[in-house]
Parts: structure tokens; C-alpha cells; sequence
């Protein structure tokens, strides 16, 4: 039986970064990592709208954030790595109460030194061609749709290419001699007393006990750690050892509308927002129905995170919903943006967000000789570089992560006992 | 369809005593209870030691359960319901260690007017004929056993007949006129928009929405309050709909054992704890196995409260394991009361706890029309009149609900959104 120092599940994207931030604390520890997928970052790591902003409430989130963008900014400037980072910006769009409600939350954040500019009604209008006034029509009405009163505009914003973002890290930690084993899935934990008697069926409850590797479909892997990097598949895998992660999956779908129209193709390409010479990243008011600019497919991508009746339900292959964009979706967007008029998409994908229900924000802890990563609640990815290392910080033992740039990040900020996360006042 | 103004699912204790109050403060209500079973408590709530203690460090557990204790106290000598409690008290054992870290909580305790009465080794060794120095012994250190320091007498503390409190509630809840269907199970969850607009597969995520009752074997049953009371079974009913509870099903198992040796006899029926004149629940140091006189079958009930690897998993029909017992908590028991010597169970069964995996405390709130009680933890009957009296007030849209003797308890504080409990520093 094959053992190692840390086996690290799932080479999605917090899998392999944290791998590779491992791997480089460690380099004399030897590492693998085991995915059931054929190959990196194939599971909802790919179905991600794989945006980014540099812009939150909470000092949290802020400096997963920045740090990892600063960091994907550095890979493709300096090291030359092509991540399609795309700077769109933001664009949020905000009724009058709500933007009410944000404005000091703003100022605050104005104060932090976080970068952004507010566009007024008419000029919304003049630039997008968007209807910011909705609430005479009795269609939108009955839709609880509410007229856009301003527009905040994040520059530190955009996109990336998640699956260059997850080749460049698991070729870093290839470079560093850590090994991948594809196809191998997980099928339980190996748990073992610490200090085995030979009884059976031990451990017994009054041993002292640890997760001591997996049982998979290609044999069992024993490990001195043993690190769970698997998002939305967390409580499947870990409710049979009774370790819980608070992380419940739910179904996110994106739809791709083609910019074949003259209307589209120029909302698009609209101009003076940002360097690309595109229209940024909207979120509309209520419901926050969100548009990506996807270039280069010359299309959008549509997208909306429902809740309440949406299930917590764990999924293989979840399934975009034709319904989902004809009544939901495409009825918001097209009261807005009457661009879309009659648009259809010409492709969907769904995923499933691993949330954790506690706060919407990272989980990161060590028990019995397992570390668990997770409920990045949609936001993973943007987040990533920093997740590597604090998770591989904590294997290496430290108290202390050093994030890029040299900011050090105290682990158990992200521990379920002595978590501290300031709430997230500006939230999609 | 039948329309009601609640429905009330789980004829466990929690959902009996909810419905019970419910139909107490609304008597014009329209309320039904349904189970799946085919009479009251007959699903988890039957699987319990049925044990309480009047004793927490918890201002809300202290209050929960004082109140609940008083009521039950009342009805048996006022009300003349026979509960069959018996006060045997609480005996919980300590190490020197564990005693120096519990001692300052004891002295608070002490302080809020708590009862209870400290016995040293040697009391306790004569008393109950108890190995209280084990550490020497090989096998004991092995199984990471301690030495007995002190007990801590707990004399508001006992046991009562769960089945007799069920048919209370069940029977009090009929003469208000409260309707009950058994045999009825809950397949799914009627949802509907506030304001049905009859586009094909409404709600859609830009209506407001609500749970509008239950599909069932028998039918729809619509209401406008769904009042869920499931117990273990909260996450597998409302995951579908997308609302969190935090609540996990873990298995709990007890072993019972007849007094039939001279020496187990001896010790049940040891004198001068209690007007019971039997051994009161006794609590082992580490782990904490305890031991319930169960004195009208003239036996123990040994049980232990494992976690890791205790898997998180609900099942329709928990059975007890013979390893746990002839592996786990016999070794424990016959090394601190060699009365146990050889002794084998005659009967055994387990059931599900309801774990709150945030704070292990009883949760009460409402969302979208569905009012949820649960999480109760494994003390849910012994804070149930408590419990019923909290979400009968919630159900009345109260903001205090008046618990047994006239206190006053804040809904509030046990929703998710303005929790305020204190961490409990006194478990078993």
C-alpha cells in the first residue's frame, strides 16, 4: 500500500493551488493528489462564471481577494502564463432604497482606499441603452422588478480563464515533483486508532483516533494527512466519518446568449467603461440577475442565483433548465436590456456552488488528521491563491499564512472555533 | 383539497406539544397534526433515555428545561397524569483534571442558586461499591481511562415515562379540538407564489414565495402555516426546498442490562442518594459512558454518545451494534464497577439524535410560511413544554412566548438571524 506524506482530494482549483503551496512549504513531503475526473479541474471548477472583483466589505474577503488577483495578475505579467484575465469591471446596478441602504457601507469602503465610480440613471441610459425605468410597465411590476437609480463601477473587476488558471497550478506543482493520480475516486476514508491494539473492527470510541488515507476505486492510499479539497461533494464524502463541513450544494446555471445582433454585438463592445472596449460585468438590481461579456465567444453569459424553493441537492451532472431562462431569466434581462429581445441561448451549462450555509465564506480546519478546504459558496475561484496557501500553511503546521505581496493571515480566522469573518455587506 | 390554518408534521414530543400550544393559543385554528407513523411518539422520540436535569450553565438550556421540568411535575401531582418521573438524581463523575476545569463553572452555578452536592473518591467508592483508582491497571490505561477525583450529585434531576408525556400532549391537544392523521407521510412541499400569475411551472425566482402545505400518500393537505417538527429527518424533508436547519441524524444506542446478579441488584437499588433509593444516572469521567436506572425492569441502561468516525446518516431503523457494546461500553463500565463482570445485555435499540451542528441547542424560526423546531440535540424531551410553547408563540406571531410559571423567553434568541444562547460549559 502506497503512503504518503499528505494526499490532497480533488484537483479542482482550491485542490491543485493548495497542493502546489504545499508542495512548496514541503518540497521533501511527498504529495498527491487524487481526483475521480481524467484530468485537472474538470468538475464545477469548470462551470464557473470564473469571475473576480477586488471589492468587498469584509477585510476577509478582501484580502482572499486582492492577494489572489494580485497574484493571477503577477503569473501573467511577469511570468508570462496566459490567463485571459480580461479587466471588465463591475457595473452594479442599484434602485434607489438599495442603494440607499449600500451607501455608507460605500463610503466605508471608500475610505479603505477601494476604487469605484457611480454612474447616474441618465447616464446608465445613454451608455447601455438601458431601460433604467421599468415600474410603469405592468409586466414588470408583477415581476417585483424595481427601477435602476445608480450604477457602481468597480475597476479592479473582471475575468479570467480558469482552466489555464488551473493548468498553471498544477503544472507548478508537477515542476516541484508532486504527483496526480486521475481517475481514482474516493469510495471512504481509512480511519485508524493512533495507537492500534489489533481488536476488531477498531477503532473503539475510547481510542484516539484519525483519518489515515482513502479507500478508492484504483486501492487504498495511506497518508499522515489527509486534505479534502472536493466543494459542493464536502458533506457526501464526510457525513460517513461524522466531520461536518457546514457545505450544501446547490445548482447554479449560466446561459450563452450569441452577440449575433447589431443591438447586441454594439451592447457588447460599448466603450468607455474599461480598456477592453466592452461592456463590464452587469449585475441588475432585483433579482441580481448577472451578464458576463464573454469576448471571446462574441457572447453574454446570463445568470441568476435563486434560493428559496432552489434545492440543496447534490448532483453528477446537474442540468440547466429551459424554463429557468424563457420565464426567469430572460424575462428580467429583457425588461432592462431591451437588446435581448427574442434572444434565445445557443448554449447552457450548470454547476453546483459548494455553500457553506454558516457564512458564505471559506472554511478551512484540520481534525483528526484531516484538513478540510471548502464551502467557497461561489467564490472560490477568485479566491484561490490565498485558500492554497493558508490551507498548506496549516499543514505546514505555521499559525501564520504568508499571502502574495508578503501579508501574513491568521489560519484560524477561517477555522470554525475561533472564526472571525466580518459579515459581507456587498454581496451579489 | 383540505385547507387548514397549520399543519403540524411529526406526532413526535416536539411536534405534539407544539401543536398542543398552538391549538391552546389559536383554539379557532384549524390544526392537524400528520405523521407517518401509525401513533404518537413512536419514531425517535421512543428511542430515548427519557432522562432531565435541571442543571446547565446555559441560561436558555437552565430556562428550557426548568420550565419544562416544573410543568411536568405539575401535571403528575396537580393534574394527576402519572409521567412516572422518578427524581434519582444525576452522579457525575470526574478526574481531578476535568474537575479543576469545571470547578469555576460549578461556583457560577452555584451562585444562580443551583443544587447540587460534591462526593470525594472515597464517599463514592463506599457508596456504590465503585473502582475509583484504575490508571494502574494496563488494559484501563491502554483504553485511555481515568481516575475517579469527585462526583457531583445532581438532586433536580431524573427520569420519566416519554410515552406517558406523549399521549398528554396528544390527549390535551384532542380536547381542544385538534385533528391528528397517522399513517400520513410527507412525500414534498407545496410552494406557490404569494400572487399566482398561471405561467406553466410557477413560482419563478422573481415571484415571492411560500410554502403553501404538503404533498402526501394520502393527498395534498394545504395550510397556511407548515409547521415542521421531523426531528432527524429535517434535512431530507427540507433540503428540497432549500432551507437550511443545521440539523444531522446521528445514531445513539442503549444497552440494557437486568439486574439479575446479587451484586447488580445491590448496586441498583443503592440506597441513600435519593428518596428513590436507587443508584442515581451515574456519568463516567472519560469517556462518558452513563448508566440509567431503569427500575421498573429491574435494570441499567448503558449508553455512550460517540462522535468521529460516528457517521452522520439517517436510517429508517437504526440498529444496535453488539461490537459497541461488547468492544466499547461494557470494557468501560466493568472497570469502574466490577459488579458488571460478565455481564451481557438483554435487549438493546437505537435511534437518531437531531444534532444542531452549529451549537447543539434547540432551533426555532420561521421562512416562507414553514415554521421549523428542531436540533434539539438529544435534550428535546426534556425542554419540550418549553419548546411547544416557543413556536406555539412564533405560530401566534408573538414576540415572547410565556413559558411554564410565567417567564418570559424571546423568540428570537432561538432563530438563526438574533441568536443568543450561551455556549453550555456542562455536557455529557
Amino acid at each position: 500500500m502506497a503512503e504518503y506524506d499528505a494526499i490532497v482530494i480533488g484537483a479542482g482549483i482550491v485542490g491543485l493551488s493548495t497542493a502546489y503551496y504545499m508542495k512548496k512549504l514541503c518540497p521533501d513531503h511527498r504529495i498527491i493528489v487524487i481526483d475521480k475526473m481524467n484530468a485537472a479541474g474538470q468538475g464545477n471548477t469548470a462551470k464557473s462564471a470564473a469571475m473576480f472583483r477586488c471589492f468587498f466589505y469584509s477585510t476577509t474577503n478582501l484580502r482572499l481577494v486582492d492577494t489572489s488577483v494580485e497574484f493571477f495578475k503577477h503569473v501573467q505579467e511577469e511570468r508570462g502564463v496566459d490567463l485571459k484575465i480580461r479587466w471588465t469591471g463591475y457595473l452594479w446596478l442599484f434602485s434607489e432604497e438599495s442603494y440607499n441602504q449600500i451607501k455608507g457601507v460605500l463610503d466605508t469602503m471608500s475610505r479603505l482606499g477601494l476604487q469605484y465610480r457611480l454612474y447616474d440613471e441618465k447616464e446608465l441610459a445613454d451608455r447601455l441603452g438601458l431601460r433604467t425605468r421599468v415600474t410603469h410597465d405592468e409586466e414588470a411590476k408583477l415581476m417585483n422588478l424595481v427601477d435602476v437609480y445608480k450604477g457602481i463601477f468597480i475597476p479592479k473587476a473582471g475575468s479570467l480563464d480558469v482552466d489555464s488558471l488551473v493548468k498553471f497550478y498544477e503544472a507548478e506543482f508537477m515542476k516541484l515533483g508532486g504527483e496526480i493520480s486521475y481517475g481514482t475516486e474516493v469510495k471512504s476514508f481509512v480511519v485508524e486508532p493512533r495507537l492500534p491494539l489489533g481488536i476488531p473492527n477498531e477503532p473503539y470510541f475510547w481510542q484516539e483516533s484519525r483519518v489515515a488515507g482513502v479507500i478508492t476505486n484504483k486501492g487504498a492510499v495511506k497518508a499522515k494527512k489527509t486534505v479534502v479539497c472536493v466543494g459542493a461533494w464536502a458533506s457526501k464524502l464526510l457525513d460517513p466519518i461524522g466531520i461536518e463541513t457546514h457545505v450544501k450544494p446547490i445548482k447554479r446555471q449560466i446561459f450563452c446568449v450569441k452577440a449575433k445582433s447589431e443591438f447586441l454585438s454594439k451592447l457588447l463592445w460599448t466603450k468607455g467603461f474599461n480598456r477592453e472596449g466592452c461592456m463590464p460585468f452587469l449585475i441588475l438590481p432585483k433579482p441580481k440577475v448577472y451578464i458576463k461579456p464573454a469576448l471571446e465567444e462574441e457572447s453574454f453569459w446570463l445568470c441568476y442565483g435563486d434560493e428559496f424553493p432552489r434545492a440543496y441537492k447534490l448532483e453528477e451532472e446537474p442540468q440547466p433548465e429551459e424554463n429557468f431562462y424563457k420565464y426567469g431569466i430572460y424575462q428580467i434581462v429583457v425588461k432592462y436590456l431591451p437588446q435581448f429581445r427574442g434572444a434565445t441561448y445557443s448554449s447552457a451549462f450548470a454547476g453546483l456552488y459548494a455553500v457553506n450555509t454558516i457564512d458564505r465564506q471559506p472554511l478551512i480546519f484540520e481534525e483528526n488528521d484531516l484538513i478540510f478546504a471548502g464551502g467557497t459558496s461561489g467564490s472560490g475561484i477568485m479566491k484561490t491563491d490565498a485558500i492554497g496557501r493558508i490551507v498548506a500553511a496549516l499543514y505546514a503546521e505555521k499559525q501564520y499564512a504568508t499571502l502574495y505581496g508578503g501579508k501574513e493571515f491568521k489560519i484560524e480566522e477561517l477555522g470554525l472555533k475561533k472564526r472571525k469573518i466580518e459579515p459581507e455587506k456587498f454581496v451579489i
